[in-house]
Order: C-alpha cells, then structure tokens, then sequence
C-alpha cells in the first residue's frame, strides 16, 4: 500500500498531490486531489455569518462602506425616507406623467373605497379616509414607485369575516369601529417590526401556490357575498362560508327586488365587459380604469332622475362631509376583544404585507429598479399605524391599482400624493353627491374587481409543473371555501412545510455511471450513454443527511446494494467492491446522519464492501472531521470526485490483485 | 451562430452530441453532452413510484418474487411470525445460551419491574404481571433476538406523570388503574397502526439529538422523584416538574427517616458501585445484573431481622399471588377521561416505540441481521394491546435488559420465555417473600437504572459536532425539567423541524473556481488551487429552490453578481460576460423556483449577461420542462456539467469575438 499511505496526510492543506505510478507504466499519470476542509473559522465567527446570512443576505449596508461622514448622513437619508432619492431628479416632465397617473387612479380609488370598506362591514367613508392618508405617508417612505395605495379586497374580507364573528356590525357599530381600527394598528405594529427585525422571510413561507388557492377561494366567497346586494336582499347572514352563504341566498327569495337585479346586472356586465376590453388590449387600460366611476355616476344619475319610482333599491345615503378625523381615542388596548384585536392585525398584516411586497416587486423588475422588501415592510407598517390614528383602515399597495399607475405611466410616489388630493377635495366637496348612489353598484364593482384573482391559468400551471403545489393551492382555496379564511391559510401553509419536510424523509439516491469519454458521472436511468462501472456501485444522494432521513437513507443503501449484488449474479459481472456515495447534494448532515454514514460503512465492511466518499461539500467535511470519523476515511474513503475516486481505487486493486 | 444551433435540438433523445469546430483547429475536439429529460413516465406511475418509496422504501416483499406458492406460504408465515424463521433451526446448545441468559435478565426483571410500576404510580404487582404476558408474545412475533422486554423507565414515568395529573393514584386507585390500562391499549392500537400503515418514519422525527436531552431531564426529574423514597418523605407532591419536587424536598424535612436515608444509600452505593465495574470491565456484566436482586434479597433480609426496629422504614406489604388477572372489562371507552387515555397511549406509544427500535437495531447491528421497524413496531403494538387485556402497562424492549441479555449470549427470543417462565414462578410461590422488602431499595435500583440515561458524551459530542442538534437536545433537556414531559418533547421535536427549515430557507451559495489542469469546479474560498475563470462567474446553490428560499436566493444572486463586479473593477479583471448556476446540490424545485429562475434571467439579461443552468437533476430538468422555460435555455443555457458550459461558451466567444 505504498502509493496510499503518501496520500492526505495533512488534509487540510489545499496542494495537490500528484502521484505518478512507476510500476504501471502503461497507464497515464494519476493526479488526486485531496479533500480540503473549509478554512477553520471561531463559533462565534460561523454564528456571526450565520445569522448575518439570515437577517441582513442582501448586505443593505454596502453603500455606506469607504464613503465620508457627510456622505454616509446623505446616504442614510434617503435609506430611510426614499422620497430623497428621486426628490433631487424630480422635474417637470415626471410631474406631468404623475397627475396624470393620479387622478387615473383616484378614479378607480373612490369607487373602490367605498367598496371595500362594505365589504369590511365598515362605513363607506372610512374606505375613502383610507385613501387619503396612507397614500402621503408611503409618498415619503416607500421605495416602490409604481406602488398604488389603498384599502384592498383580501384584506378587507378578512378583517370583516373575523372581526364579524366576534361582534356584530349592524348591533355595535360604533365597538366593531373601535375593532376594526385596533387591529390596523397591530397590523401595523406587526408589519413595521416584521421589518425592523428583518423577519420578512416570513412571508415567502406563503408561497405562490398556496396564494393562488387561497385567492380564488376568498373570490369566490367575497363574489357570492355580494349575491346580498346584487339581488337586494336585506337579511343576510353575516359568515363567510360558502354554505351558509349560498342557503341565505335561496332562502330570502322573497326579498329578491328585480330593480336592483336589472340595474345591478346591468352594470356588472359594462364593467366586466371593460375588463374585458382591457385585457385584451393593453393600451386601453384607462377603459377599465375609468369604468367603476363612470358606473357610479350613471347609476347615481338614474336613480337621482328616477327616485320617486325606485325606493326598492337601496342607496348609500348621507355621508360626512370633511377630513379624516384622528381616531386614537378609539384604539383599545385592553378589553375582551384585544385577542381578536390582535388575530385580526396579524392576519390581514400578513396579508396585506404579501400582497403589498409582491406588486412592489413585480412593477420593480419590470423597470429594473429594487425594492427592498424588510424597507418596504416598515413603510407599509408605519403608513398603517398612522392610518390607525386617523380613521383609516388596513391598506397597502393593491394590485389593481397599481396595474392602473403604471400602465398610466407613473413615474414616482408623487402620483400617490396627486391621488390623495383628490380624494380630499372629494371627501371636501363631493361627499354630497354620493347620496343617491345605489349600493347595488358596489356589489358589482367589487365582483368585477375580485374576479382578476380567480387565477384558473396559474392553478393549471401548477398542475402541469409541480403536483403537490397544486394540492396546496387545493387546500387552501377549498380550506377558505369550507372551512374558514384563517384556517384555509394554515392548512396551506402547513402543507407547503409538509412538502419540504417529504422531501428530505424521502430524499432521491440513484445510481450513476459513467459517461463514455469523460469524467462525468450520470444517472445510469436518465442517460442511456452512462454506463455502469464495474466492481462499482455508485450511489448519489441527492438530500442532506438528518435524523428524518437517516433510517430510510441507510435501509435504502443497503437495498441499492443487495440489489446490484442480484443484477450482477444475474449477469455474470464482476464483483461488487467498492461503494462509492457521491455527496455532492448532501448540502448538510447532522450527528444522526453522520452515525447513519459510520453504520453503513461497518456494514459494507462487514460484506467486505468498500465505502468512499466523493466531494463532501464544506460544511459537511467539517462535521465529520469533529466527529472524528474523517480520519477513518482519509487514507483511501474520501476523494474529490468521483472520477478520482474510481480511477485511484482501480489503480490500486491493478497494483495488487 | 452555426455552432450552435444544430445542438441539443430533441432534448430527450440520450445521444452525445460531438462537434468539431472546424474554424478553430488548434483547439481539441470539443464534446458536448446533452441534458437529457428523466424517461416520460406518468403521473399514475410517478405517484406509485413516490408512494412506494414512502411506504415501503425497504421493498419488504422482495423475498417473495419468483417463488412457488408453498414457499411464499412458508415464507409468509416467517414474515408473520418470526418464530418460524429461527425455529425450525433451534437447538440444545441454543437453548442452553437462552436459558442461562433468561435467568440472568429474571434476576433484573423482577426487582425492575415493581420498581418502574411504582415510577408509573401503579401497584408494584402490575411491574411483574408486565414482564410475564408481553416477552411471551414478542417472543413469537417480534423479529429482535436479542430484545428484554418488560416495562421501561421513560414510558413509566411518562405515563405515570399525565395520569397522575388527570386523576390522584392514591385518592382513586382503581380509576387510575383503568385509565392506565386503557392508555396501554392505546398505546398499542397506535403503534401497530404505525407498523400497519408503514408510518414508522415518524418515530424519526425524535432525532438522537432530541433524546439524548429528553432522557437527560427525565432521569433528572425521575432521580429527585426517588428523594421522596430515599429519605422517607410521606407527604410528597405529585408533580414532575424540578421546582415543585425540590420545594417539596427541602419542605418535608421534618419527615426525613435516619433509618431509610442510611439503608438507601448504603444500597445506593452498592448498586453505583457494581454499575461501575461492569462499564469498566463488561465481562463482568453480571455484576451489575445481579445486583438488583441481591440488594432486594439483602434489604428485604435486614428489614426482617430487625423488623421490631425499623418500623419507620415503609416496606412494600402483601403482594397478591397468582397468575395476571384479566384486565379487558377495565378498558373503559367512554367517560371524561378518554382524551387523556388517548394523549397518554400515544405519547408513550410512541416514546416506547423509539426505545424498543433503537434497541433492537443496535444489537441487531452488532450480529449483523436486519430489524425490520414497521413489522417490530406491530409487534410491540400487539404485545402491548394483549398486555392491557391481562393487567399489564407499556412495555417495550428496554435497554438495561437488553444488553445484559446479549452479554449474557442470548442467541434467540427463547430466553425472552425463560425469563417469562422466572416471573410466572415468581407471581406462584414467591410473592409473599417481597413482603418485607423496603420500597427505599426500589428508589435506589430506579436512580441506579436510570443514572445511565444522563449521557453527558453525547451531548458535548453533540456540541462539538453539531450546534443546532445541541440547542435541540438543550431545549428538550431544559422543556422537560421545567415545563412538562410533552410539552419538552414538542419543543424538541419543533427545534428540529425548525433547523430543517432554516437550512432550506437560508441554503449556502458559493462561487466555484477551476481546479487546475481539471474539470473539477470547487468552491474558491476551500480550496486555494481553485480559480477564477475570467468572465465567468460560477455559482452553486446548495438547496432545493423553493418558495421558502427563492426571495433570497434571488437576492443573494444578484449580489454576488454585484460583488464580482465590483471585485472585477478593482482588480482590472475581464469584465463579467456569463453567469453559470451550478445546479447539482439542487435536488428540488417548485413553481416559485422556477419563477426565481426565470425572474433572476430576465435581469441578468438587463446587464448584458448570460445566465446558463449546468447539470440540472432529473426532476428539477422535468419540471423546467413542463413549465416550457426549458425550451427558451435549451439553445445555449443548459450544460451537463461547469467544465463544459466553459469550454463551449468559451469557444463560441472566440469564434465571434
């Protein structure tokens, strides 16, 4: 054994080692690689990266670093209030792109507004103050351009669905206020500190998937919610499900008013049919833009001219005239409803955080700007709590709004602030002209607008691509469907987590021969040009190695290996010799893996079957070096490749056979 | 861009592709290999594949192919019943191993058995009635040669621990008595079901890590529980919990006995002491064995003598005689306490479970045969649920047991009967010598049993190794001494789960360089003979990409791009051309990965920059393919390995400079 004993004696150094076989003559000279551990860093160092990589991966100090203190207080700035980044640059031109875009928008935000605040059992007002404030406050802290804010429908849904159960809107308007407007300013309070502890990777834990279940499913709900207005019935039940809905529709057949089903249906069809327009033709946005407020004033007109003939259809009636009144005397911080408080804040402020976050997103990588989520986070959460103070409920960037902004060519937040003037002067002057609107019209404005999230395309999509993704989009719509809006989403997320956790207790291993000509190594099913080695078995595992696969990984081993010894005295091969477990895609082991790793090895042995391993990954070396059982492996059990590995141990059976 | 465009033009098909670049003669033929899709299978076919591999990973039925029917009867039968496999084998010399060896675990059975009874708050005679009925029939079923069975002191004083909070053993005895009976049903019913339904894989879910804390506390928690033997205490609580137990100590010192305190520590320190000679010396294994039985014997003897003198020693009074009782009518279904029957089965199911498989696969390791977990686990279910029909509690294979019945060269489940035979002559004729036996020497044998479970080793072995699986077993360590047994294992068990997905959620990016003369690619900071190729950059993602990971993998790509940039600029190297994802250790993918993919190209592609995919796994190629972005990386973004995506991109920029 003189060729190995020369061989990784000080693994840690990263020379190579180049050995040239005198006695084989014939064959070329074999160059071996050792396996190097990472460069040895303190505890205190790895917790260090460690939690650097998990609270601060996208290093959002890296401006600041060489600069000069003026600089740095320039710099630091325009990090926390972005309106000093663009402000500088701000000019004519933008200004006009802006207005433009802003009063698009505050034609869809009025409407909307209104809509949305039914839809939360709230006053229509409120959704208006909603639109007023927020707005200005992300003008100055946000740091996404194209972002529309408001009050939006997911969230609105959820507020009113749990915040309804605990009390009743119609009995105790004034108590379900109070509420309503103490779980915007949790939801605030946890958006703002989801941000400030840079947590916000808690939100990918909703991933596409379950959001896209999730969302069809609250369409569909807030859709047949709206089934109350668009038929006029007046007692309705106040739950979210879709069976008592449904019931409550066929049994108030009585109270059905043909009316409002002509009117509402009426409009329902124009704006379904501008959506439609819009869709088709993207430059014609401002078609479906401007729909929900032409309606409204149609509507409003009609029964204006017609009022004496249509007392049937129920409008919306005197609302206040005036700016936002501040309303922190009604926040409560204590009582018996502080826990839904609380439930409700966290709820929709994950909700609205997500939708927020990704329509801040998806405008930004159309124009290639970045927008920093754990930022942006702060500054819904703060434009939140604000809003708390000042009437206004949970809002954040809504997609549809935001579509409008930048298709209307919003070049910064300033249209956000154009957007927000009008709504003043409305909430100054034309709060008076709402007064004959019928609330049929907001029941179809908000069917129209929920209908975008009924994302069948994206739910097929998942089907094709990835099976278990759409068993939790699944979930989560039938979760919100038949169950409840909270438990539709914790279902969801629980079996997106289930699906990790499948993964590694059932991690894929596969056989891997080699590639004709080359030193690459392949899976011997999917590559008909790999072809097995002989005297080898070359398993690749493609999971780390823990204590929820470590049982199953070393039974599956072992069947891997009685296996090949079947189909090689099938066959007539050679004898098996050697093992070799290619881990490059064990990314992570822990001490259970590592016994897993030593029992495999001790029962090979003990078939007098050789175990090597190629290519540990860094930190995977590094835990076997302190369990000490590196040593055992470093003579011969441990290469760089599997390539080496293969070629080395042949040499080495050639030399001595 | 002729080269190029006669390449990889029907993705599935496995030939090589091998070009010659005629223009460029002074380069050696370059080969190109095609990424090939995995064989089309369907979704039926991939989920019976996936379901197979979840269930039965162990393909237990593999000994049944190509067999006449009589054989598969026979073997069905061994497979059932592993009685059959042995016996038919079984031999004088065999029997007189097992005799010997029964014996010797008898002599431990016995004392154990009234000890961890009263550890269970139950009456001693249930331990003895628990070491008869179970070995017998695991001893037909189970597939362990070397498994003792009999209660145990984890699932002993977590049974006794719950039951004893829902109802007070002493007030209501008989209630209690039924409660735990029904638990033991239970507990039984559960782990047969895991075994049936092949759900053993859960049990792995309690990493080592996980118990090697939880059996820490417990035998801390259990040894202060003895205190209240140990010095005499009458009026003791009945709580679990360190603070309580200690409180409780130091409060009943006017109740310390001279008398008990003297005798149990005299009796303390011998059992230590013969504990101690038999891990020095393990032939003398026996020492240690026979000590239970000796100090009982001894005690028992002392109290007699001197039976005027030490009436304020407690003894353990008249134990019935005779064979276990039926206990079926004390199974109750029904009633308040059901919950906590059920809660109580399946957590000590499921703790019983993990010892009885740990056990039986270590020694099953040593002889080198196989356990099977899920037909163990039915085994140990229907043993206990025949056990709570004949007044027996949890049993499984304990460890103590265990290895003195290997030592002492037990070769089958025999001796599991001879010890049984031991305890049925024992509950005949010997019961009314434990009359005078001091209940301070069960304390003592329990704090001596359970003294081993405090594995210090492992757990500094765990710290050196392993940081996140020592905070694992920390946080089980510090949950069950300060909080509750249950909920120090939940803690435990979420830790792990949590440490499973903070690796996913936070996975390790590298840059790779070139390992000289070749087509090694490694990580740049590990190994120093790895280079830089210029205009590439090289990175490996060490996860699957899923929703979790893919906001930040997304960043942290773009930022290292941003810092070779930088990097490039202030060393004046070749400005970055081609970005190549090394996608090997990515063994899963999700539609929110894909998107990640595709959104992370569209941007490089805003700089200039070529994003190219090398060596995607089979099911991650798949699902790029179903999503239809394989299509669009197929031209020249997808590589079967680093070396070739550089060599071939290379050539082409020189063909076009």
């Amino acid at each position: 054994m003189g060729v190995n004993s020369n061989r990784v004696e000080h693994l840690a150094c990263p020379e190579t080692t180049l050995r040239i076989h005198a006695e084989l003559v014939a064959m070329p000279p074999l160059q071996i690689h050792n396996v190097c551990l990472p460069p040895e860093q303190t505890t205190f160092h790895k917790l260090k990266h460690r939690l650097t990589e998990i609270f601060f991966p996208d290093d959002p100090l890296y401006r600041f670093k060489n600069q000069t203190w003026f600089r740095k207080f320039i710099l630091a700035l325009q990090f926390f209030f972005p309106v000093f980044q663009w402000g500088s640059e701000y000019n004519v031109s933008l200004l006009r792109s802006d207005v433009i875009s802003g009063l698009t928008i505050a034609s869809l935000a009025i409407p909307q507004g209104i809509s949305y605040a039914k839809l939360a059992n709230l006053p229509a007002i409120v959704g208006l103050y909603s639109s007023f404030v927020p707005p200005l406050i992300y003008a100055i802290l946000g740091s996404s351009r194209h972002l529309g804010v408001g009050p939006v429908s997911i969230a609105s849904l959820v507020m009113g669905s749990i915040l309804s159960e605990e009390i009743s809107p119609n009995e105790d308007p004034i108590t379900y206020l109070q509420l309503a407007f103490t779980a915007t300013f949790f939801a605030g309070v946890f958006q703002a500190s989801l941000g400030l502890l840079r947590l916000g990777f808690i939100i990918d834990f909703l991933s596409k998937a379950t959001l896209v279940g999730f969302m069809a499913g609250a369409a569909v709900i807030v859709s047949l919610q709206q089934l109350k207005g668009l038929l006029g019935i007046v007692h309705f039940t106040s739950k979210m499900e879709i069976v008592p809905v449904i019931s409550s529709v066929l049994k108030q057949t009585d109270e059905w008013s043909w009316q409002t089903i002509v009117m509402g249906s009426g409009f329902l069809l124009f704006l379904l049919t501008t959506r439609h327009i819009s869709i088709r033709k993207p430059k014609l946005f401002w078609v479906s833009a401007a729909a929900p407020l032409t309606s409204v004033i149609l509507s409003t007109l009609l029964v204006f001219l017609l009022k004496s003939k249509t007392k049937e259809i129920p409008i919306i009636g005197r609302l206040p005239k005036g700016l936002n009144p501040p309303s922190l005397n009604m926040l409560c911080f204590s009582g018996p409803h502080l826990a839904v408080a609380i439930k409700t804040g966290i709820i929709t402020g994950i909700l609205s955080l997500t939708e927020g976050i990704a329509v801040g997103r998806t405008f930004a990588a159309l124009k290639n700007y970045q927008v920093d989520g754990n930022k942006e986070m702060m500054a819904i959460g703060l434009m939140n709590m604000a809003g708390s103070c000042s009437s206004c409920y949970v809002t954040t960037g809504s997609f549809s709004r935001s579509a409008v902004n930048y298709n209307a060519g919003a070049q910064t937040a300033v249209s956000n602030i154009v957007m927000a003037s009008a709504v003043l002067v409305t909430l100054l002057f034309l709060m008076p002209l709402f007064y004959y609107t019928p609330t049929v019209i907001l029941a179809a404005i908000i069917i129209t607008a929920v209908i975008g999230l009924i994302d069948y395309q994206a739910a097929y999509k998942l089907w094709k691509v990835d099976k278990l993704d759409f068993v939790a989009c699944l979930c989560s719509f039938l979760g919100v469907l038949f169950i409840s809006v909270p438990t539709g989403l914790a279902i969801a997320v629980g079996v997106s987590v289930f699906k990790i956790l499948l993964h590694v207790t059932r991690p894929n291993t596969m056989v891997l021969g080699n590639i004709r000509g080359t030193q690459i190594y392949q899976n011997l099913i999917r590559y008909r040009d790999a072809s097995r080695v002989p005297s080898f078995l070359i398993l690749a595992v493609e999971s780390p190695i823990y204590f929820a696969n470590s049982t199953y990984l070393q039974e599956r081993i072992l069947r891997w290996v009685r296996e090949e010894e079947e189909w090689i005295k099938a066959n007539n091969g050679s004898t098996l010799k050697c093992v070799i477990l290619d881990m490059t895609a064990v990314t992570a082991i822990d001490t259970s893996g590592i016994d897993t790793i030593c029992e495999i090895r001790k029962m090979l042995e003990k078939r007098s079957l050789q175990l090597v391993l190629a290519n540990p990954v860094g930190s995977v070396t590094e835990k076997l070096d302190h369990s000490g059982i590196l040593q055992s492996f470093k003579l011969n059990g441990l290469y760089l490749s599997v390539g080496e590995a293969v070629a080395h141990i042949s040499s080495l059976w050639k030399a001595q056979p």
